[in-house]
């Protein structure tokens, strides 16, 4: 009975994203959900993309944390439309918090919304929430061992973020056994090596942004 | 109605842990139980310990894992029974799983038992497996942000390891406002800087753990 009761709040979650999404295809939107471990660096991403993103898109956040208006202050300097989700506890957002704070925008201005999910390497994979594109950020000093370790994130993500390569020096990461594993796990995620100190990988983060949400527009005709 | 369940569901838990428990009691084994994001550094601190602690204490461990048996056959190194939960999805370990684990086990030639919990800094913590305390453990490179964002953790651990304190110099980790954050969240945790690569810290682990041991066998008279 637990299990049907699971089932059900899955599919519950799933009608309400694909509600999402088609709502957000009208409005001619492009939704990024940045799923990763907490300390991954998904804000600082942010902090960087968010300048240059704004010369081209018109651009907002909607930002998952279980507790804190910490990560959403620090993205308010940037002056775009921030919405905070507060889960209380919860690990994860679903798509019926997606949709409330959705209300918070003016849908007629945006181009293009991050959602930056609560930082957790697990749950987070199970929910859609009505993006377009999910994208796993994993950090260097995480590991290299994670792919295979929590497989699922990997298997829905179109992109992973391999960030803080700064410190890939300092750190055991084998580069060959994450490629190695991601290539089993995955075969055709694409991968970006990325630091938010010395800008590396930057630019093709924000070019992958950009053709993908231009391929997520041409779809819909 | 949902609520309700999940009432039920953590209820069922907390008397199978406290069930878990009493039977460690009876048998004067202390259990401790490792909760950090993924790849904070819980395998490899177990790495270092055993072989200091195989010395003093008959050791086990229960790893708990999402999927594969990458971290147990790290272990399987030091020659201490090693009992593997893959969870499968799930994002967290339960009393009942820990229960089953024990099994594999000969308790009567047993002190001290680790369980590695899945990585994840939210879920684990609202789960009593039936330990004699809970260790959180952060790593450096995830930032000093930490204790606020995911406070139940840092309210529910008997002890607190900064791990990669290596690796403090690359980053901006700010310690003074980490200490301060971690004080309004858990005024009376403890907290052990700790650094697997210069080994910094582990004698004051092995210390805390053998006093905590000994504390809670004294409790029991």
């Amino acid at each position: 009975m637990q299990i049907k009761i699971l089932q059900n709040l899955l599919e519950a979650n799933e009608e309400k994203a694909q509600e999402v999404r088609d709502f957000l295809n009208q409005k001619h939107i492009f939704m990024v959900n940045l799923i990763s471990s907490p300390g991954s660096g998904k804000t600082t991403l942010l902090e960087k993309t968010l300048p240059i993103l704004k010369q081209k898109f018109r651009v907002a956040v909607i930002e998952g944390d279980v507790e804190t208006e910490r990560d959403a202050k620090r993205l308010d300097l940037y002056q775009v439309p921030v919405s905070l989700i507060n889960t209380k506890g919860a690990c994860h957002l679903e798509s019926v918090s997606i949709e409330k704070a959705l209300l918070a925008f003016d849908l007629d201005q945006l181009d293009l919304i991050f959602v930056e999910n609560v930082g957790n390497l697990v749950c987070p994979a199970e929910f859609d929430i009505g993006e377009h594109a999910k994208v796993a950020m994993l950090s260097v000093p995480e590991g290299d061992d994670k792919p295979l370790k929590y497989p699922l994130l990997f298997q829905e993500a179109s992109l992973t973020i391999l960030n803080k390569i700064d410190l890939l020096k300092y750190t055991d990461f084998d580069k060959t056994r994450f490629y190695d594993d991601l290539e089993r796990v995955n075969p055709n995620l694409s991968v970006i090596e990325l630091s938010c100190k010395t800008n590396e990988g930057i630019d093709a983060w924000v070019d992958w942004l950009d053709k993908r949400r231009i391929a997520s527009l041409n779809r819909l005709g």
